[in-house]
């Protein structure tokens, strides 16, 4: 950096934080900027019944922090929770319009305060949305379903981090381009000396699609890595989960006017369920970048319709994430592994497992040989163990998060025979002690043949998971590759104690473009990601066309603007 | 790197060159390691003797250096000099099913060998090409019809500095990623240890269409940025253009074939005039890259229908460059570095000037104030100074390279008529001493009213330009960004000695997304960037939705897939 290079007082708080997550970056090791306990004594004292009398003051009344939005007037909000009671929030609904006006208009002095000082900004906003952890963990579980701890994790802190992931690895993007050079070309007599300006912009306004199970975690990243490169963004909330929205982008509001920019570099455009705000924006001639968490057939559509009217669109869609089961050294480290797996959240995690490939000819474990029968029957029990007690399941299962997952788990016995596979596990119906609305479901195991791909080539979001048999782990790691090319996948898992189906299961993967957890037993599982070491997706197979947080994620959001000159 | 980074004794051949690249890249500095002189006493004293003999003898038969590519068994060739001569080389027709698989099944080696290893080896491919610039300079020279030093220049050592260019950006983005790191997370007792193996993979088999007029220049970068990140690529040059690319892929082949890699790493899908072959490819499901260079409706086509089919899409096609004349202390050499940007290859340069605003107020200079039509008139009798002499001419303009761009320059006064515009400068017919049937033309001058934008607001590729006047330098900058934005551009100029005026201009050029060069009054042309400094394009406007050679140009190329397991 020249001597010159803007400054910031933000920046100046916040460049210990983002030196060291710099290095993690380049490092891949581990780092977590935000405690994931929500204990007292990490938080405060009080930070518990803090935020929670926060949630219930936004309850039931219009959501005033965004009142200075651009409005049509209207209000907006159709918000229940999955465990029941109806939050009643209402939201001032956006001007579509005049929100992209006022994107564009805030540009100028946000690209001209240079990367560093939007990295210093912006770390300030996730360390003000930190601050307010407990009141989002209330916020996310109260529109997700997930159960509280995950919702204080995976909404907070963890959410955070990933913010802070997108931040640093669009600063080290526009790091790489000085911001002005003396060229010096050999010449005969004097060289050629010119000086050569390089200014970064942005390349426009930016939408982010968030989702109804992880509103903050899948969100963060393409706010932040737009916001970082210089793009002011619209963020449009699931219609069922716009509260931990609209608490994150009136934070980030408050910090950009208390840094002196523009308020509106952050809007939000909540609307009632079955709104078509997220179709109207992605074609508008304003939007230049789209990032999307949802369902399949809507991201397609962005990939293709909206690409083609020239938007840069990031999607995290869903697969069938893949269990290859060959062998192991500890049997009940393997089913405990797998059983929290499945059951965190209901399998509404698009990182769950789903499909579990098992040889024919059984699995060599340290506790014997188990056909394919009996390890399925194991696995079941596992599931059936580890959720025993309705008050500590519930503080993992969650509850189901909308009428279509709750369809599925219902009727599991037809839905085997629909599939033409067999009940191995029932789900169960678990009461709430303090939520009694609130539909829990443990997650079912159905066995199919492997050669009938009709019945597991489809994502089956939720509590359902399904054990394939097939003739060896050969076929399994070939079904691997085959449907995570064919259908994507978020995640895949392997178990062997066998070096050469381990390296076998890391070329299947390689070829699928999936990433690869071996023989977890412990306290890392299948379906969670790290910050700054672990990449979420990989973009190279159809259930993701990006992954958080790479260069391809950051390194197209802005573009290098050259003028140079003689001296 | 680990001390068990794979190596090759190309790698270790070419680490210094790498390194050094590397550090001209970071630092955006003058960097070239390619001499651009063609003289013998640079490349050796029979070097001239040698190249041409050696372009004569590929002449009027097979090409028979790509006789081992996937083939259907007919040969295809209809390349016509724009100085004249038939070349008469045939090329095998390529199998495009047989060589997409061939392609495919070239991935593992290519792609585990590691990004070291691949730039070691594409760097001795550059090497080799390097060694033949002679000989590619004649096929430049009689494919693209520019002059010969220009084709020397501009197809030779240009081309590789930005094939090199693009082996170190890609180099440098996957080295970001390390091969193997121990993440330990602290935890109640020891803390969680896991190993985690990240390994980069290609997207798949790449396809780069070649165009007419920089066969070389224009497809390395992407031909390089592809095979760099994993990337096995077919070459699909333009009909006319086939020759320099044929020798490119043919001396690639050698090379990966001698550095124990499938010579299916790159395939020439050469084609007779008129073909489809294009378009084919790029619909093929076995391509996911695609490299474009031509004109706007195939790029535009690309861009839309093969981008919703899932492939990658980098263009580069036109737009409207443009010149603002604002004021100058330097008229002379002004009039002498505009004259020779317009006359090299007369104008057949996508970054060639084309729109020229002018002030109805006139241009102050040193030479004392000029009227906006005593300004065109001095611009177009140096252009006319500038080409006096044909023999001296014909190695600036080149020949023109087709029928379209003849038909344009045949009838000027016929043209201002069209377009509502008067002839400053009429197109003169240069006869080539040494090509008599080549058509060679100077550059004409025709002067509209910036109202008139139907007339210079699309692209007139080949030696006609535009000067147009407008009320004042600010309605020539509005008119600048408006016509960036809406049509696109490569470049763009400015000639003022007020500094408010250049920082208006810089914002212009910001808002328009186009690099800018200020006050060119010598040996630096505003239609030449140079590798390692100058980004060719910027992806920031409609002429190119890339830009030779920043980090969204590679990034996407390749993916992280990680597999990670408890230590």
């Amino acid at each position: 950096m020249s001597e010159t290079a803007p400054t910031h007082p933000f920046l100046e708080s916040h460049r210990e934080t983002l030196d060291a997550a710099t290095t993690a970056l380049r490092e891949r090791s581990y780092y977590s900027r935000y405690p994931e306990s929500p204990s007292p004594r990490v938080y405060g004292e009080t930070a518990p019944q803090d935020g929670q009398a926060a949630h219930e003051a936004v309850l039931n009344k219009a959501f005033d922090a965004l009142a200075d939005q651009p409005t049509t007037g209207a209000a907006v909000g159709s918000e229940v929770s999955p465990y029941g009671p109806t939050l009643g929030v209402t939201y001032p609904q956006l001007d579509v319009d005049a929100a992209v006006e006022a994107a564009q208009a805030a540009i100028p002095a946000w690209r001209d305060a240079g990367a560093e000082v939007r990295a210093g900004v912006l770390t300030e906003v996730v360390e003000r949305i930190n601050k307010r952890s407990h009141e989002m963990a209330h916020a996310v579980m109260h529109t997700s379903g997930q159960p509280f701890v995950m919702s204080f994790q995976a909404g907070g802190p963890h959410a955070q981090d990933r913010a802070l992931e997108a931040i640093v690895v669009a600063l080290e993007e526009q790091r790489r381009i000085p911001a002005s050079v003396t060229w010096e070309k050999p010449a005969k007599g004097d060289p050629i000396r010119m000086q050569k300006d390089y200014r970064i912009v942005p390349r426009g306004v930016a939408l982010v699609i968030g989702c109804n199970t992880f509103p903050t975690w899948n969100a963060y990243p393409g706010i932040f890595a737009s916001l970082a490169t210089g793009n002011p963004v619209i963020v449009k909330p699931h219609p069922r989960a716009v509260l931990p929205l609209a608490l994150t982008v009136a934070i980030a509001r408050d910090v950009f006017a208390e840094a002196g920019f523009d308020k509106a570099l952050i809007q939000l455009a909540a609307e009632d369920d079955g709104g078509t705000v997220a179709r109207d924006l992605a074609l508008h001639p304003g939007i230049k970048i789209i990032d999307y968490t949802g369902g399949p057939g809507f991201g397609h559509w962005l990939e293709t319709e909206a690409a083609n009217a020239g938007k840069l669109v990031y999607t995290e869609k869903a697969g069938l994430n893949t269990v290859v089961v060959d062998s192991t050294d500890d049997l009940r480290g393997m089913l405990g592994n797998l059983a929290f797996s499945f059951s965190l959240y209901s399998g509404q995690m698009c990182t769950a497992p789903q499909n579990v490939y098992v040889p024919a000819t059984g699995v060599d474990t340290d506790q014997g040989h188990l056909s394919a029968e009996d390890f399925a029957g194991k696995l079941g029990e596992a599931i059936t163990k580890f959720n025993a007690d309705d008050a500590r399941a519930v503080e993992i299962l969650g509850a189901t998060v909308n009428d279509d997952v709750r369809g599925r788990a219902t009727d599991i016995p037809a839905l085997a025979s629909q599939l033409g596979g067999d009940v191995v596990l029932d789900s169960r119906a678990v009461t709430h002690p303090s939520y009694p609305d609130a539909v829990v479901r443990t997650p079912a195991l159905i066995s199919v043949d492997a050669g009938n791909g009709r019945a597991y080539t489809q994502e089956c979001f939720g509590p359902v998971a399904f054990v394939i048999q097939t003739q060896d782990t050969a076929e399994s790691l070939r079904r691997l590759t085959e449907t995570v090319q064919e259908h994507g996948a978020m995640t895949a898992a392997v178990y062997s104690t066998d070096e050469e189906v381990l390296e076998a299961t890391r070329e299947a993967a390689a070829d699928a473009g999936v990433a690869l957890s071996e023989n977890l037993t412990g306290q890392i599982f299948v379906n969670q990601t790290a910050a700054f070491s672990d990449f979420h997706g990989t973009g190279a197979n159809p259930a993701a066309n990006a992954a958080y947080a790479d260069a391809a994620f950051v390194a197209g959001r802005f573009r290098v603007i050259t003028s140079r000159r003689h001296v």
